[in-house]
């Protein structure tokens, strides 16, 4: 294609390219079948837990989803914007969780408090897509609003392991980390990096530790430290703490020990003299408690320091579902899966509404990530769980109206049904029948439709008549394979049929 | 809100509102079960005639909707555009038509000839909203690609009627009304209106024809000679038809008759000298054909002249699911329901891509539409089908943990569950439970705990106690409304109080 400017005019004449824009793609009935699965699991895990469904619109205020750039009049660029017929700017959007805040704010009064609600549904990032990263894709989010307890908290660390379970991930196959922002805001404290003015260290120094898993204990000293030069050669400029601040740091991330009072000890130790800090590390004790409770505790839901999320609304505990099995990647390298779901507490996000704090936590499950995972481990449906429709050939176009007979009565018995609606000849026609994964056809031709009769042909069958091993064995599966009835029976007998391979 | 020149600057120092754009809106708990109930049927019904599964993204090019404005390289004003960083133009998908096409065309090759497809998903109209008018709204499509022949119209004539059947619409409570495009062109032809240089006054006569229901036959007399003049004193410029000519039309609308052979007779009959005409009165007669053949001639699906179908893009048979019970319009005047599903064949809107005509044929259901009518109805399914969570209270916040142990106990045995995760005392837990639609909550006060014991209050019964006939049973209903068991009871306890108002 060319560029729009002057695509259009030409369009008329002619012919447009079929072509879907990048980062967006079609998807088939086998794929939407094992979604559709997966997602009624999801749904039924949430549902026990109390939460509702709850629905908001693709579109909404750029303002509400707070996405203008910063000091800028201009929609950030990672969203797709436009402008309304008053001017005002519309975003696609690009998370479930913003939408849900303006909901909360917009509703507040007729809510039950706390709120627990799900929503699922499709979000848009208008970003650079690559390899399994889309410009549209599906999220399914679970959250709390107006609960200030961790025992929120708890319960969402729970909620995810059972969801996991739910779709089919194995107990030992996945673990639930849970840490607390504010054990990381208590390090910062700690290291002298509290404050505003120090919010660009602070996020160099969170992306380092993001890193850990990529490049380890020694990488993320480096980029604490002057930086590291990465084997390409590439070089990263480091936070440029010192030594001791940087061990710190180190010791936090390090902090999970054997047992939870070790790992408990370790994280007091290194928040020592920041309350911020020391708050966070009791919370993270009584989640523990609440999942002990709950039984979770049995290396389902474990504290883990070294996890942090990115997102930066995050104000108390934070969670990330991790699948532990083993894949190739790119290189052919063995990594584990990783993540495919994650959240935690967001205080702040429903407060910008109101102008007073609304304590609200919750987790969002990367659908298509967690639909990937599930085909790997061989656990999601495939298009073969169907079996293709009974397909009712044409045999004669001036009979189609008795075809349509058959077929109608096929439909009214509860029985997949097609009428052959082609107009190419019997051996295209059983072709079409392959392709469609059918059992059977019915077949009219004058011969039967003179005696009353339909022929009912088992494909299935069919397929395997040449390996029958002598001439008696042959006609008695060719019996089987193609046979009349009646068309009183034919009911009958295609039930029979399709049960024979069900 | 003000404008966005000078709304985002602002918005870090105070208040956004939590506000929706114009036609776009949340939908709650209630809404979404009944939806979801829907369309599980309609996806039933179209897999029965065999008709798959596939999605297509909400963002397309924009030429590849075909929207674009007539010799423009503007988007047309209807469709939500942006540019993509290429500077192409994307736009949200207005129907779900032209999105299938674009997806034929690119897969064409791996696709069975004939494809019976089926999708749903939200589409979005950059239109002006008004009551009942969305500029986000579902549908549900079924469509044929690759049939050239009317078996495949007089399918999804069927399969209308049974998709609403499916639902819930009573037999006599809809019709499917089929017509014929042709039939209308031969008309054209007929009154000397075919051609390209006559397209304008033909789409006034379609127009007219359309309001056939409105202002009925003598309105649009006016409409289709000088004009007419509504009650309100508006007056409306014709389209300056001769006489004879408007006969010809209205001949054409009402050639409706008792009985099949006098409405061929009758449609045979303005088609005179148009071979065109004659094509489309043929296909009709083998639709009603087919349709008998499938024994929906008892009034389900009917020929009926008088449908005009809005879209340019129809070129054959085209449909139209009315509900016909009545309901009070807004000025409170009984008025049949009307039009919930619709459509037609397409034979052109694939070839934009291939250069090839490629027929096709499908309708589309209005999702919302249909979920009013069966609400009116009272076939939809309501919030309070399902019981509310089983609510266990928190009696003293330093026990949570065992109150979480409670909950947990529930949710692995099945049973909906929540800890109050609220700051508020017990009379407000109370309230929250009433507001949840819980059948009872589970208590465990200081006594309870040290007898190991809970205290399960049925909140049902518990509403109507004061309405016992005389005091022994109002003790007898007391004890059924409260009572203690052992915590190893706990599930079978409430079970039974559950039963007791499934």
């Amino acid at each position: 294609m060319t560029a729009s400017t002057d695509a259009p005019k030409e369009t008329a004449a002619r012919k447009v390219e079929a072509r879907l824009p990048r980062g967006l793609a079609d998807r088939g009935p086998a794929e939407l079948t094992a979604m559709r699965g997966m997602l009624e699991k999801i749904r039924g895990t949430f549902e026990l837990y109390g939460f509702e469904a709850v629905e908001t619109p693709f579109i909404e205020y750029t303002d509400a989803l707070g996405k203008f750039l910063p000091d800028q009049d201009r929609p950030n660029e990672g969203v797709f914007s436009f402008q309304d017929d008053d001017d005002q700017w519309l975003s696609l959007r690009y998370d479930l969780t913003a939408p849900l805040a303006r909901y909360v704010a917009e509703h507040f009064d007729k809510l039950p408090k706390p709120y627990r609600s799900y929503r699922n549904g499709f979000v848009f990032r208008n970003e650079k897509p690559g390899p399994g990263r889309f410009r549209q894709f599906m999220q399914f989010d679970a959250d709390t609003v107006g609960a200030p307890s961790v025992a929120a908290d708890a319960e969402i660390a729970m909620l995810m392991a059972d969801t996991l379970e739910a779709v089919g991930i194995a107990r030992g196959d996945y673990v639930i980390k849970v840490n607390n922002r504010k054990v990381l805001d208590g390090v910062m404290e700690v290291i002298g990096l509290a404050g505003d003015e120090n919010a660009a260290r602070r996020l160099i120094v969170l992306r380092a530790i993001d890193k850990l898993d990529k490049v380890g204990p020694d990488g993320v000293r480096d980029l604490l430290g002057k930086g590291r030069m990465d084997p390409s050669g590439d070089f990263t400029k480091g936070a440029g703490l010192e030594a001791k601040s940087i061990e710190t740091i180190l010791a936090f991330t390090a902090a999970r020990a054997d047992t939870l009072a070790a790992t408990f000890k370790n994280l007091h130790a290194v928040v020592v003299g920041s309350a911020r800090g020391v708050e966070g590390v009791n919370e993270l004790e009584e989640i523990a408690s609440l999942v002990s409770a709950g039984g979770y505790n049995d290396g389902r839901v474990i504290i883990d320091p070294s996890v942090v999320r990115g997102l930066e609304y995050y104000t108390g505990p934070v969670f990330e579902a991790e699948l532990t099995f083993e894949v190739k990647d790119e290189d052919g390298k063995l990594v584990r899966f990783g993540a495919v779901a994650g959240g935690g507490r967001y205080d702040g996000l429903v407060a910008r509404f109101r102008g007073e704090p609304v304590p609200a936590t919750g987790f969002s499950v990367g659908v298509s990530r967690l639909l990937a995972a599930l085909s790997i481990l061989g656990k999601q449906g495939t298009e073969s769980d169907q079996q293709g429709p009974v397909v009712v050939l044409v045999m004669d176009k001036e009979q189609t109206a008795s075809y349509q007979r058959l077929v109608s009565t096929l439909r009214q018995n509860n029985i997949r049904a097609e009428l052959y609606l082609g107009g190419s000849g019997m051996k295209a026609q059983m072709k079409y029948a392959d392709k469609r994964g059918s059992v059977c056809v019915v077949i009219q031709g004058s011969d039967e439709r003179e005696k009353g009769e339909v022929l009912i042909k088992d494909l299935v069958l069919g397929a395997t008549l040449s390996s029958a091993p002598d001439r008696d064995a042959y006609l008695k599966q060719q019996a089987e394979a193609q046979f009349a009835v009646p068309e009183s029976e034919m009911i009958t007998a295609v039930r029979k049929v399709l049960a024979r391979h069900s």
